[in-house]
Formats: structure tokens, C-alpha cells, sequence
């Protein structure tokens, strides 16, 4: 139940600290969400070095999306993605229906811009995790609706095929 | 094997940018420690809320320094505190012979004066804990040797019985 609560409140606290910072300073709000994925970028790639360490050679990329949907997802979310879906021409939409850093926030429409800053890190966590693999692309984040079962939907794109 | 991984990950990664956005500043080594315990008190507090949601209430101190040592150590380390001792007046010391935060670094003395950096968000961490169930404490940490399997010691000291 409390397995993936020190990296929530982590996270938490890391957002707030870069937003209080900028706050004193000159940055702005893009430029946080920068800071955000860049930590994001580096955490994932450590990630995935670690968790392929003794997993065999992947044979496309959609084996290797697969496995950031169940394994790497579940090493950091402690759940799977729900749902992946490709048109087979590099781009690949996850979705992940309870989106752990997303599920402390309150329901309805009212936060919703406050959104993308909880999915920076995310963002840039996955583009980490599919850079170690070689795989160079451009993550993007989505959130429609924030009911009590949050949906989170990821574009991937490949730039370089 | 990877379970506490991403929460690792992202310390460094909190560490780094710390450090990092005070070498083109004004701050100093001392302001970078303050607002790494800082950082883990908010999060002890949190972690001890949610830890403690359903537990029964506390018999006293001593109950309360096992919690720390085994709930609450786990939760965000995976392992338990190796060995707790008191001298029943206040004064609690906790010694974590693999301490996850450590473990990464070499053994040997050359890396033993970087250790307080590492050490001041878990310090923090607990102290907030601590706070969170009414506890008023001082954590400090020390490392004394650094080998493959690190030492930690925390001296925990209340200042208001």
C-alpha cells in the first residue's frame, strides 16, 4: 500500500522546492518543467540500466515498449500500464488510468492546468528510460479528464526512425 | 532487487541539482544540508501519516523508535534498522550496516567527508517522522567506516522529554 510513498513524497517535495526557488528568482514556468525533465531524463536512464541488467536482448521496439509498460512502470508506479497502443509507425500512445502522481490531486477540472508540472518528471523519465535502449524520442504527456481514477496519456514519437 | 531503485535515483538527482544550482549561486555547503533535511522532514511527516493510518496507538517512546526501526525503515529502505539501542533516557541510536543511500558509494576512507551530504535528507526523514507522532528530536548521523557493508549511526536525541 505505502511502496511507492517515498517516491511520491519525494517527488512532491522536488517539485515544490524548484517551483519555491523560481519563485525568489528569475525562472519561469517552462523552464521548471525543463528542470523537471531533465531529473526525470537522468533517474530513468539509471532505471533502466539497472532493471535490463540480466534480461535478454530486445528483439523490435515494441519489445522494448512493452517492457517499459510492464517492468519499468511497475518499478516505479508499482502498477502496469493499462493500456498501449501503436500504429506500428513509431508512435505509441500509453495510458495508464490511475496515474500514481496524479491520484493525490482532487478531482474535477479545476486543477487541470496545474497537471503538466506533475507529469514533467514522467515525461522525461520515460524519454531516460528509451534513450538507455538507444531509442531516441519525444515524449509528450496528456490528461483529459482527473476523476477519482485519473487518465494519463502518453504520445511517444520516435524522431530518428 | 529495484524496488527502493527509483526512489535512490531521485535523491541523487535532488542532491546533484542542490549542489549544483548553489555552485552558480551564493549558497553554501551548510544551506545545502538544511534544505536537504528540510526537504526530508516534509516527507517523513507525510510518510508517517500515511504509515500510521491504521496502527494502534502508540504504548510510548520506545514503541514508537521500533516502529521507526522497523515500519517505517523498510517502507522507504526495504530493510530494517540492524540494531537499536537506548539508554532509556531519551537518547536512541539506530545503526543501519547497509545503509541504501551509501551502499553506491566506494568503500574505502576517500569518499568519508562527501557522506554528510548523503546522510542529511534521512536525517531529516526521520526527525519529520519523529514530529509527525509528537517527538521532538535531534538527528544527527555518522559514518565510520565505509566499506562494502556501510555503517550508519543515528543518535537520536530528544530535547523536549
Amino acid at each position: 500500500m505505502a511502496d511507492e510513498a517515498p517516491f511520491q513524497f519525494l517527488h512532491n517535495e522536488v517539485l515544490q522546492y524548484i517551483y519555491k526557488s523560481a519563485e525568489n528568482g528569475e525562472t519561469d514556468n517552462g523552464r521548471n518543467i525543463a528542470k523537471l525533465e531533465n531529473m526525470g531524463f537522468r533517474v530513468g536512464q539509471g532505471l533502466m540500466e539497472r532493471l535490463t541488467k540480466d534480461t535478454a536482448r530486445f528483439k523490435d521496439e515494441l519489445d522494448i515498449m512493452k517492457f517499459v509498460c510492464k517492468d519499468f512502470w511497475t518499478c516505479v508506479f508499482k502498477k502496469q500500464i493499462d493500456n498501449l497502443r501503436t500504429n506500428h509507425q513509431g508512435i505509441y500512445v500509453l495510458q495508464d488510468n490511475k496515474f500514481r502522481l496524479l491520484s493525490q490531486l482532487s478531482a474535477g477540472k479545476q486543477y487541470l492546468e496545474q497537471a503538466p508540472k506533475y507529469l514533467a518528471f514522467t515525461c522525461g523519465l520515460v524519454r531516460g528510460a528509451l534513450s538507455n535502449l538507444g531509442v531516441k524520442s519525444i515524449v509528450t504527456a496528456e490528461v483529459s479528464v482527473m476523476p477519482a481514477c485519473v487518465s494519463d496519456h502518453k504520445m511517444i514519437r520516435k524522431i530518428f526512425s
